[in-house]
């Protein structure tokens, strides 16, 4: 009789990160706004810390699934990234990313919604190689509901990636 | 009788461009290789260096829809980008870009794929509108392909974009 | 008989901002650890942050009154920066910030204090010339012996500025 | 019959520095003129020369004690930082820092000062741990007052630190 | 008997690379044009690529023989650089560069040449001394050219030299 | 009869400047050792502060007429820069910088010498026209010699450049 470790888990809440940038001249582009460029790499970190958080290991971005910039950003606003992992499967993490600007002289005024953006991350060992990571636990509706959307466009993913693949010169 | 002027166009030809940077420390992750966020900088670079020649207008970046890191890329790495423009709609244009990388000391061993990428890309006027751009000509097997696969992924894209907004958090 | 306009007021709790960075090796000293001057950095973003949003203005940072590095601060950690306005003067505002370090792949292990500082901020008006900032309100013990020890610095740092100027060479 | 060593000792002028940087358009603030962030950072280099050069030996920052901003600094002016060690405590080290600005096009015009600071290091010995300084020789009135003015600062500094770490939150 | 290898050659054309930046603010200098110093950075990364493309090995600049800015570059263009080996000599390569600008919007408007430069490497074996490297084979009239005036240039630079040192304060 | 303003003067000593940087680990190049392409940017702005200096006015590098690196230098190594204008002409001015590099740790080690460098700047006018510089006065026997040598270097610069601008491809 085989004796079988359950895989550990944890919530989606254990994961949530928040970041923030104040936007400088030096992180602009020719036309005077933020440089998409620059807004990514603040992304992409963002995301990457909530798949270190769940999955309790280093972590190396697979992929940037789908990112969209909503709005341009000026020099003196800042910029307020909130991420957490949607789902987690055998060795990666898909994590959602919402970007929101606020002009920090005008809380008052609101926040309006820059960017969203979806990753992939995978975990990996102290050797380099991809490792397992906790289960994702959903415990409220509109975290299943998240988690269950993420599930769908995996496969819509991994249909588009061969073909994808093919065609890129 | 009233006069159209035909839309203007241009050959996927006339948008390739390529870029080239070496891989210095201060471009690396907290795993020594070459950080993600850094490459993405030059993907949209490349990337709207294609959409500006075709344009021939100021861009701003819409989205990145598919970027997949094949590979880590280290020190003292060549890394070449290439990008063309995929297919011109009314204001916006899809590229594609991939990814390839050298080491320098020994080109006759070949490259290898490092990413491959799909952003769009919007025209702007001397005011900050959208502006047309000119249609995109395919006059090979190959471009025709290219053309029409980006036609098939945009239709996909505004499909799966009213979703994705609803459901960040 | 004059009418007289009732100073503004905001609470403490409406200027808490919190930043977070991830060490990169770009940050680093030459003994490989965080460049201090590079975390002062995050630190005078973070409290500026908080000043403008007590202010509802523009600031520049008038001095930094203390800052204690407690301990290094390695790659691959997160920087969790932490500003609240102390006390509002007339024109001038007293920012604390705290920064806590946690190994993001090991986040159940806890954060350990880095560095505290208090820094002076001034408001300015849209000429660029110094302005009257809110009142700050402290609801709640800590919040209120937070205030009054702001109060006793500033008195400590009248008496001790007039004296320092002359002696630097 | 115990032989003591004695302890080495250095002049003040022996740790003099001056560094000289050219403010460009990329240090700028959201204001446009130099980014306090990126002045202390040079503080803190011009700084720790000075201590490195008395201590013989690698430091860390400990503190800054008092920074202040006397005016704003623009794009195509030239920064000059001069410090020195104000005085040698048994492994740590009071540095002083006077920044002044020059109009390179115009040097005749004379100079203003921008800022003046003080800052703690620390030396390490080559595994890491605090080391024993040589001990600081004044012999001139003015070094001397320097000196005193050093002694009675860290007692002031000494005091207030307790209190301090109390009651940020 | 004694068999003697004969030394490896290479086509100039082996060692030809091409670089393209696109000029940010964060690149300007205080008159708000690109700054020469990032357009050397730029000129020593592509002539380095070929020196190793052509060595085979890694390389250090040992000079920049010669650099002429034509004209000033702006905000927005695309800064083209060629680089190719001109002449290969026991263990130092003389590189030729050339900066093309483009505005990126306006290609049919064509180039103008910004800069000229030679620099000189010497390529280093794993131990970091220096090594052989390949002989250079011009297989046309303008290569050719090319090798010879290199070589010219070469026997200035010696009888130039000795003199140069001496007299620098 | 014309009355005709003599044209103003200075002397070398009125030019001297001196910038110090420590090398961190984000300047290093694949080698680990300082980027040669850096410390050209070191020596741009060395040099350029000793142009506006002499000429009183904003300055554009012309060209960098010769920079030798003598030996590699490594992060935590003091870079000492120092340039002096050697000869003015009409509207350009020819700057020499010389390079030492010092262990902060150890100055009693002395300095080696890592570059040395001749650069030429043009004097611009507040519309971005070259405008006459101040002449050149060298009031002692080496200061004499330099600017003797200066001008041998320029007519030898002249005949090579109108050749050098044919050949690059």
């Amino acid at each position: 009789m085989e004796l079988v470790t359950p895989r550990p888990f944890k919530n989606i809440s254990e994961s949530r990160t928040e970041t923030l940038q104040l936007v400088h001249p030096t992180h602009t582009n020719v036309l005077g706004s933020l440089f998409g460029g620059q807004l990514v790499q603040w992304v992409d970190i963002t995301a990457s810390l909530a798949a270190m958080r769940h999955a309790g290991a280093s972590v190396v971005t697979a992929s940037i699934d789908a990112l969209h910039f909503h709005t341009p950003i000026y020099v003196g606003e800042a910029v307020i990234l909130k991420s957490q992992v949607n789902e987690a499967f055998k060795t990666s993490m898909e994590v959602g990313v919402r970007v929101e600007i606020e002009d920090p002289r005008h809380p008052e005024r609101g926040r309006r919604c820059a960017t969203t953006a979806y990753l992939t991350f995978v975990a990996l060992d102290e050797h380099g190689k991809p490792c397992e990571v906790p289960a994702l636990v959903a415990d409220n509706p509109r975290d299943q509901n998240r988690q269950k959307r993420a599930q769908e466009r995996r496969k819509l993913r991994q249909n588009a990636r061969g073909e994808a693949l093919e065609e890129v010169s």
